[in-house]
């Protein structure tokens, strides 16, 4: 068996090589919602699944499904999967990774039938690139696809509602898409994305929840004028002030321990070299495990924001994008996940996610857990991404654990 | 005489704002380099020349020159004027006003003659805004406008040469738009586009000199990453270190006296709110009287951005864009502007220009001498850009003394 999971860990990394040729760019890969190259990607995955004996469907939301049935009817279902699209330029494990672990372990199960089916999930949607609203594919398996998503458009003015119809697909069959009521459970596995396993030195994490965000953008308004005539202490600069904010956010985000504050987006205007900039835009992203710590440090960096923009005689002004508590999983599940990562023969490190994942929207409507993988260098969404074939060995083992575990408690 | 000036000053404000009506964009000014309304700006000020018997001449740069004759045949001769192209949502007087007074200054000798020739001159281009490049209207009177230059494309992918044909001119005869050799001087009145004046609550300034100035590209290579998976203290952040550097510019800038130091333009890449910046492109423009005081500056400026960048696990490098020493105007003639702007009633303040002007240009190869108007608000390239009639009203007399004082020591 242990040979097995080895040579199944190498298939593993070979099929999200191989999921990563079908793109929409040359020479790098992007795989959005619905784009022509999913219909290779669920092609290619409906292969590996031939075998044994399943033949995935498309739902209406562009998800990739396939049962494996349980040992008798009537029983309840276990999801398991990720999302199959990619960001611009993107690594091939960062989501596919899931949905491959996901056939491997069905593959491993060698036609053993369990107390629950096992139904697999490729979804078609999370990162949010083509429409700039992520989680559409997984919105629809808990029934929170709304028309409103429906109406947003992409760049060139295409909407949700037209690509699924383009794909040959049906909104209205957007209903049948939701998890059946029998769902036991959601696990999901995924790159952690992050430097935390690589730093401590371990293969797999328990993510015990994912962390709450909040998004907003701050606007200094100061004054523009001419770089060569206005002496320093005369200037109302934009720019110089939110550089003085930046600093502080780093520094704020530094000295409190679990708090992330990224400044990920800056415009200057009017941005011309010989002009003092008068306006200035930038982003803020603020996350932490605790709710309470989030809204305290937005909070925090808010007034400092304001503090500095009055010394310097410049008005500032900030606008909420979006604000989402912090999302605990399953303990049952995660305590299941722990044993079995140590039966894997592995430390079990706990963390919080930064990022958010598919397993978020679903731990709304049913019990949700999660496993990461150690990502080297914390390299992500970028074409250097990797993963350890010991790590994805590992993986297996916990997946076949964690499953046994299931089958013996239900 | 008081009386006469203070009406021509009036004139001079309403021609300034009819000028500005002469614009590319609607609703706002915006004329540059050989564009359509700069031909209605030439008919306006051919109609304002002629009632006094001159009919100006457009050169082979697009220059409006105009020549009111000397009391004897085979006098030298002084050019007097300014810029006519804008800079977009331009205000009313940047350059216009110079043209404009000098037309006013003709008006006033009410027919009388001079030892000398005056060629009124109304520069094409100074801007740089169309093909960002400055001075084309003053590089051809210098003949200094290269074939580079007129290879040089618009974002419309019209040359400099093209746009000179399409405006019904020839390239072949730009020989004949340089400057006659038996010139005296160049003499330009401008608005200070700065504060200094206004603080001093003066109405004139001599120029004694056009600051050196230093353009620099600086890009700081860190390393993008997820905004949520990457704790604080394993970022290369690009730009909380442009921003460390940017506090830094304006920290040693105020405590240099007379040195301005600008970051003016700031590009942050993959720029999204919920990825760390990896890379971050800033521009440094760097200014002072003191070619030696601006050079030493830019070293330490450099040397700090290295310092924050290694400090950091940064890469940091620089592109020279632009690098200019200071421009001393002509002695003898910033005496005559002195003792001119005495006669007119005015304390005279000496100053250097931060800015750039075509006097710089004709001061390679003529004597040159700028008088400033005081700016209210120290604003410019606005369309809250303003001129107070007083002023100009000074001005004016400054200018009739001035043409007087050079008259009779001619």
């Amino acid at each position: 068996m242990r040979v097995d999971l080895r040579t199944r860990a190498g298939q593993v990394l070979q099929r999200c090589q191989k999921l990563a040729l079908f793109s929409e760019d040359a020479g790098s890969l992007r795989r959005t919602f619905l784009s022509a190259p999913m219909r290779d990607c669920h092609r290619e995955i409906a292969s590996w699944l031939q075998p044994l004996g399943l033949s995935p469907r498309i739902d209406a939301a562009g998800n990739l499904r396939a049962l494996y049935p349980a040992a008798a009817s009537g029983a309840p279902r276990l999801f398991i999967g990720s999302h199959l699209d990619t960001v611009p330029n993107a690594g091939a494990f960062d989501g596919v990774l899931g949905v491959v672990l996901a056939v491997a372990l069905l593959e491993s199960l060698d036609g053993k039938r369990l107390p629950f089916a096992i139904e697999l999930v490729g979804f078609s949607e999370e990162e949010g690139v083509r429409f700039s609203t992520p989680f559409l594919g997984s919105l629809a398996l808990v029934g929170r696809l709304s028309e409103s998503h429906l109406a947003k458009t992409d760049s060139r003015g295409i909407s949700v509602r037209e690509a699924i119809e383009s794909f040959g697909l049906h909104p209205a069959e957007l209903p049948g898409a939701a998890m059946s009521r029998d769902t036991l459970a959601f696990l999901e596995f995924h790159i952690e994305q992050g430097p935390a396993l690589e730093n401590l030195g371990l293969s797999l994490a328990v993510v015990d929840a994912i962390s709450g965000q909040t998004r907003l953008e701050f606007r200094f308004s100061g004054r523009a004028n001419h770089a060569g005539t206005t002496p320093m202490d005369l200037r109302h600069d934009a720019l110089a002030a939110a550089a003085e904010w930046i600093a502080a956010v780093e520094r704020e985000a530094r000295r409190t321990p679990g708090l992330v504050a990224t400044v990920g987006s800056i415009q200057a205007k009017p941005g011309v070299a010989n002009v003092i900039p008068g306006d200035v835009r930038a982003t803020l992203d603020v996350r932490h495990a605790s709710d309470g710590a989030r809204t305290q440090a937005v909070a925090k960096l808010t007034h400092l924001a304001e503090e500095i923009a009055a010394r310097r005689g410049l008005a500032v002004a900030h606008t909420l994008l979006l604000e989402q508590p912090a999302i605990p999983m399953d303990p049952f599940l995660s305590g299941q996940i722990e044993t079995a990562i140590r039966a894997a023969g592995c430390k079990p490190h706990h963390m919080t996610s930064g990022a958010g994942h598919d397993a978020m929207i679903l731990a709304g409507s049913v019990p949700s857990g999660m496993i990461f993988l150690r990502t080297p260098g914390g390299i992500s969404h970028d074409p250097a991404e990797s993963v350890l074939p010991a790590d994805v060995e590992k993986a297996l083992e916990c997946g076949m654990q964690l499953l046994a575990q299931l089958a013996s408690s239900s």
